[in-house]
């Protein structure tokens, strides 16, 4: 079931209540709503939809993959100013399906539109008709396989009729739980912050388990706030932080077709304009930001049937940052480590091998190596005092640091990851069957 | 203990008679002698060495990684014109050892240079003062332990004693398990080929295991032939035939300390000057050394205690060879495909992840993937003849290939891997314990 969240969460990424969970609640602009689409063939929820009233800026940093799924297509070609509401199916990947897939977008763009345009008749003093294009999708589950539009085209009246403008914990949990296809936990943080004077919040989900469960762990991260920020800034907001947080987590070096990650700005909050990243105002959301992710972005490593530890691989010293974070991945992608890992051994030789295939200079001389805080090898020597009964004891702990120091400069880079564990094949091995 | 050879190798890789093994036996100009020097705690031979009487030109491929073994060091600076002589030990990897560990081989070599000198003197007619400069190291074992010096010096006498100039199929058999770490099979592979109308005889010893047992799977591989080469095209030779052989396997993507590939030419066999790698008499040998390498590195995937399946990946018509490649070890290792491969699971949609995730052009409405003969995706569709029970029958196969076609050009590459099984895991784990 994962590893307990509560052996490397902050205390301040817990909800002091439910020691897992934080409570998201009401963020002004956002609406949910959540359906059975018996996309799956039990009875849960696998449709979920978020209504922007107002519409809301938006960013978004997609899959890095040369093949991705006909979503992304559409999200990639119609980029509107604002959206108004973003549709998650899960059970089916829409990759590898075609003019079929891209097509039924199209259609279920359509219906959506039209469904939320009579709602703003209905509910706003100022109606907007939504275009098609003003919707955006995110799928995951598997490829290959016909996209279901006419389940998910049936479902959209009672999605749209669902909505209410006033948000509690438990819709939001119903999402987090609504776009999982094979996590065993849902995946919900939050952070308040302020922009000069105004209260901001900044909510966020995401699905995606560590150990890459079937559909190659899609990662869907979606940020909410009710700040108003432009698209642009956004923008570089999202790729400034996704480098210290969702793509600091490497699971098995596999990548999805269909990964994504947003982020919506209501503009609800009344502050001040925002007109640069350099804004002063913004460093409080910025690093608001940065918990919401990097939250996130563990609770994603920690899952997964197979995991049972969580590692964090810190390099530290390098000539670039760049340098740093090809070394912590080139450890944490690797087999043989995360391996070791599992059967609890302190295999340093591993760690040194992982050095080396990264490929960089390396100063054998100043190279240090900590597991925890047990100093192995110190300027380029094993330590004197290196006791490995010592380190055995340490690597029974479910949460593993291991300190690279390369002492060539001044820049850092942690990775997290989890470890490889029979489980782990148990469950890849024979997911489909 | 690995698959069955019997299973994947050519009938020529195979002996007709022992259907596993090809007999080496006598190579004019190499002797081989085998001790147990007491690396391991039981009486196993674990030293070995290769004599060249009359000297051997040579050619080395060594490991790609920035942290290399003191063997590995010695050699690259120690070139002389030919070397007398290849000592291999096992059980130390002779790895971050360091000044110690390369004094060890100063004084091995000064050791066995001496005593070599001395045979030469009562053996030959023009007895040669053997430097220890032209001896090279093949070291393979564990990282960071204190190499041992005095255990493989005392053992130089013995090795030397045991020298004959005559070799038969057991000395050859007894060196291959003399190098040997977690291997589970002894790895030797022979071709016979001509140079203008002279026979050549082309010898191949390897160690290293598929699913790279301790110490990441050292791949070390020594050819030996009595044609006459010089050093510069040995180096040719050896380049242009390793991407297609040993760089073409893949266990898990990790890369050891000590890997080293080296042929060896006594240039015993009379045959006309090679002075060019162009030279047609040469078409004949460059084959046959092709041969001997692939043969050997598919013992390589074969072995390994996880093992279950021996697959190829074939990927066809790419615009340039390292794209076909690129593809190739995208989809070889990825640990997704693999453990779909252990559970016989044609969960082809991981193979599309793996070709998307490479981060090459491709054009979907030409990819078209089979599995054996069963065509899948066929010009970017599903098959409209898919059967995925037929498909699962096959996956039953020891020996899988599967067979990408991209349509973009005429450039193909073939991977060779094996599945990740929970035994790899479990292996992995513990082995130090």
């Amino acid at each position: 079931m994962g590893i307990n969240l509560s052996n490397f969460l902050t205390s301040k990424e817990k909800n002091k209540r439910m020691n897992e969970f934080q409570d998201l609640d009401h963020l002004d602009g956002v609406s949910v709503s959540t359906v059975c689409a018996n996309l799956y063939k039990n009875s849960r929820d696998d449709l979920v939809m978020f209504y922007f009233r107002e519409g809301a800026n938006f960013a978004s940093i997609y899959t890095q993959s040369k093949i991705v799924s006909e979503n992304i297509k559409w999200n990639l070609r119609n980029k509107p100013k604002k959206v108004f509401s973003l549709l998650v199916n899960t059970r089916n990947a829409n990759c590898f399906t075609g003019k079929q897939g891209y097509r039924s977008l199209e259609k279920i763009s359509e219906t959506l539109a039209l469904k939320l345009s009579e709602l703003q008749k209905k509910d706003e003093d100022e109606p907007k008709k939504i275009k098609p294009r003003e919707v955006m999708f995110g799928c995951t589950g598997t490829i290959g396989e016909i996209f279901p539009e006419e389940n998910i085209k049936n479902k959209i009246p009672e999605l749209v009729e669902k909505i209410k403008y006033t948000q509690n914990k438990y819709i939001w949990m119903k999402a987090a739980l609504g776009i999982m296809t094979t996590d065993t936990q849902p995946k919900l943080a939050m952070e308040e912050c302020e922009i000069g004077n105004t209260k901001i919040k900044i909510y966020g989900l995401a699905k995606g388990s560590g150990m890459i469960q079937p559909n190659m762990a899609t990662t869907l991260g979606y940020i909410f706030t009710d700040a108003n920020i432009p698209n642009d800034i956004l923008k570089k907001l999202i790729k400034k932080n996704v480098s210290t947080t969702f793509n600091a987590i490497s699971c098995d070096s596999d990548t999805s077709t269909n990964d994504m990650l947003t982020i919506f700005s209501t503009g609800c909050a009344k502050h001040s304009k925002i007109s640069s990243i350099n804004d002063e105002k913004l460093k409080n959301f910025d690093n608001a930001l940065n918990n919401v992710l990097l939250n996130l972005a563990k609770r994603v490593v920690a899952d997964g049937e197979g995991a049972s530890k969580f590692i964090t691989i810190y390099v530290k010293n390098c000539k670039t940052e760049n340098d740093a974070k090809k070394i912590a991945f080139s450890i944490a992608n690797s087999p043989l480590v995360k391996t070791a890992f599992a059967g609890e051994d302190p295999n340093w030789g591993r760690i040194i091998m992982a050095i080396g295939k990264a490929g960089l200079f390396i100063n054998l001389e100043k190279l240090s190596i900590k597991f925890g805080n047990i100093s192995i090898v110190q300027n380029g020597k094993i330590n004197q005092n290196y006791n490995e009964s010592e380190t055995s004891e340490y690597m029974k702990n479910t949460n593993i640091e291991v300190c690279v120091d390369l002492s060539l400069g001044s820049k850092n880079f942690k990775a997290y990851t989890m470890d490889f564990t029979k489980k782990y094949v148990e469950i890849n091995s024979d997911y489909r069957s």
